[in-house]
């Protein structure tokens, strides 16, 4: 099957720098794969397609990658929101019942199904934005049971929607009310799970939290070294509330990525280059949560880390669904520029999950790309709570509005 | 013609505090105004209705109100928004022909139908969250020919769409270019056009800029002093980078509102309070431009002055057509709590506009209405960048999409 695509301005982010224009441009795909891309004057003589699509003179960029989501998970919190806004501590909410400890009752708590539409729902709503690749952390069921029984609903949520997603195991997310006070035993379980998990074909990844409230370094280590013998990469929260070292153990494991990041460490920056891992930053959690301290932006462009954007989705921390506002967010608080907000939603956001056949306009790559309403790719940025998708493709396919 | 609309929350805002509930409530609308509110199995008996809409169990809230936004204007300044994240400084993008200027002179030179499908395509993203009145000022054009052709799409907007748009003329927003030096000049020629916009019914409010940087505070009594042998009310954009004593002299004319107001003073407070000012609240703006200094909550909650929220949409400060983020802003970056940010976008918000038929769901009010996809008001203000409307109606009558 092979179709063409054009009257369309691509923004090909084919190189390492720059938006790769191309003006009146053209798209052909076989399946799913890119097979050409160029300006529409240059199209092959003689080409015979079966399809052709004559976009109206949008900009196409290609499709959204959404590296880092917590997208499956029982109920929310908005009341938790709104006890804090009326002068409740932390404390107050947490002997309330509040917290990430309500999360994973009501996720526990939820049936198979229960869990798949609420998700669903969210992930349409990124899709609406243009998302074509997501990934899905566990991390809310924290027993071998629910751990597993989250990351099936992640699964099917790539079969049934036109969207790729990759899994990522997070059980040492927080330890779980039956562990109370025995965190080296819950790490031991989670240990010991990981492999029937893995067998299940559930885990792409395996992700930690690195953090003083959440597991040490220590902790993760053994985390690491279990996702290490069952040939599993690994990614880390690192460094979002205080500098643990996180970055620079995740290096030594050669993770794809760390996220959050706003406390690391020029040595921290120095082990992600070495390592080649990508700095996952996270405007939503940092703006909601009202935080001051920056990620080091500067120290990581000078080092040659690619950065990546992501939503962070969940309901404790990152409430949104919306992958523009994190454009606009990564722009307006942790000055990237629009192009490195692009790219990293695109390009880097795929290599943060080893997704190394897209996120650009390039022949050979995934056929999954966005057509906006606007003039110029920096709109994509600069406007926020407004959403120009004007179509999707994914796979080489037009996605049908569900 | 009689409506009934039953299976919904309603949440009333029918008094001055707490949501007002009313579980598995209806609603009589007769025509456009609300004839019954209450709980379904107090419905009268024998009732006879034209048409009956079951809703299913959403929650229905009053219309939204997003009394502040600049909506009319050609061009947009994402270069400019790009510029300024690759180092530029506001002299640069100055020299460079930015900033409002360069807002002016597209909208001078843009076709009344390209302003007109320029902003009904924002009007149509600000209904497509919930919004049901709207309020438009002019300010781009700054000449009595272009004040009036801006002011003309807002109205057009308001007879197109199923939306009620209040015209506010801010000819005195900026000091366009042909009077360069000549403040006083110019607010003499803004003083000798607003009759004439009077007289052709486009001038609903007047509004003026008494900023340092726009006009002081003896050039802003000038055109208050104009509007009020109009019979015109007033608002104003006050306090929002310096405490200039704005809100005291727009209380002097019984503004109906002042807004941004990040650097009130006690004493404008009390003046505020005193003249039954609205405090509008504009957390786009003062996310998008980095603010740091924060309005004066806690005073005008102690003062008893209605706080309302709206998207200042426009294009140099608040690029912005979501008025749910706005409420989540509202609330994360002000601190007022979900209750407080959903009167700020109704009956708060109608206040500051005059419109003393809406904001509620009390019997006698105008039928504008909207139903969401939640369990509970405070999702609102919760979720960020996700719109969860199901359904609006405006006048009584539902909006198809268009």
């Amino acid at each position: 099957m092979r179709t063409l695509w054009r009257n369309a301005h691509l923004v090909t982010l084919a190189e390492a720098n720059g938006w790769g224009f191309i003006r009146r441009g053209a798209l052909i795909v076989d399946d799913a794969t890119l097979r050409w891309v160029g300006s529409d004057a240059d199209l092959p003589a003689g080409l015979s397609v079966d399809a052709e699509h004559h976009l109206d003179g949008e900009l196409v960029t290609p499709g959204l990658v959404d590296c880092h989501t917590h997208l499956v998970y029982g109920g929310q919190r908005a009341r938790e929101f709104e006890l804090r806004l009326e002068g409740a501590s932390y404390e107050d909410i947490a002997n309330a019942g509040g917290g990430i400890r309500s999360t994973v009752a009501a996720t526990r708590a939820a049936g198979d199904g229960a869990l798949f539409y609420a998700a669903r729902l969210r992930a349409l709503a990124l899709m609406a934005e243009g998302v074509t690749s997501l990934e899905i952390k566990s991390g809310y069921g924290l027993s071998a049971l629910h751990e597993a029984r989250c990351l099936r609903v992640a699964r099917r949520l790539g079969e049934e929607l036109a969207l790729t997603v990759r899994t990522t195991c997070l059980s040492a997310h927080a330890l779980p009310p039956e562990f109370e006070g025995r965190a080296d035993d819950y790490i031991a379980a989670v240990c010991a799970w990981l492999p029937s998990l893995h067998a299940e074909k559930l885990v792409d990844a395996v992700d930690a939290f690195c953090e003083r409230i959440a597991f040490t370094p220590a902790q993760t280590r053994r985390v690491f070294e279990t996702a290490h013998a069952l040939g599993l990469p690994v990614k880390l929260h690192a460094e979002q509330l205080s500098d643990s070292g996180g970055a620079a153990l995740a290096a030594e494991f050669g993770a794809l990525s760390c996220e959050h990041l706003e406390y690391l460490s020029e040595a921290g920056v120095q082990a992600m280059a070495k390592a080649g891992s990508v700095a996952v930053l996270l405007p939503g959690a940092y703006y909601f949560l009202r935080e001051t301290q920056l990620p080091p932006v500067a120290a990581l462009r000078a080092a040659g880390v690619p950065i990546a954007i992501a939503t962070d989705h969940n309901p404790g921390s990152s409430p949104t669904l919306s992958p523009l506002l994190m454009l606009n967010m990564a722009c307006t608080l942790f000055r990237l520029t629009p192009e490195e907000a692009l790219r990293g939603m695109t390009v880097n956001a795929a290599r943060a999950l080893d997704l190394r056949d897209r996120g650009t306009l390039t022949v050979g790559r995934r056929a999954d790309f966005v057509a906006w309403n606007v003039e110029h790719p920096n709109e994509l940025s600069y406007w926020f709570g407004y959403n120009p998708c004007a179509r999707v493709i994914a796979g080489g396919k037009e996605r049908s509005a569900e």
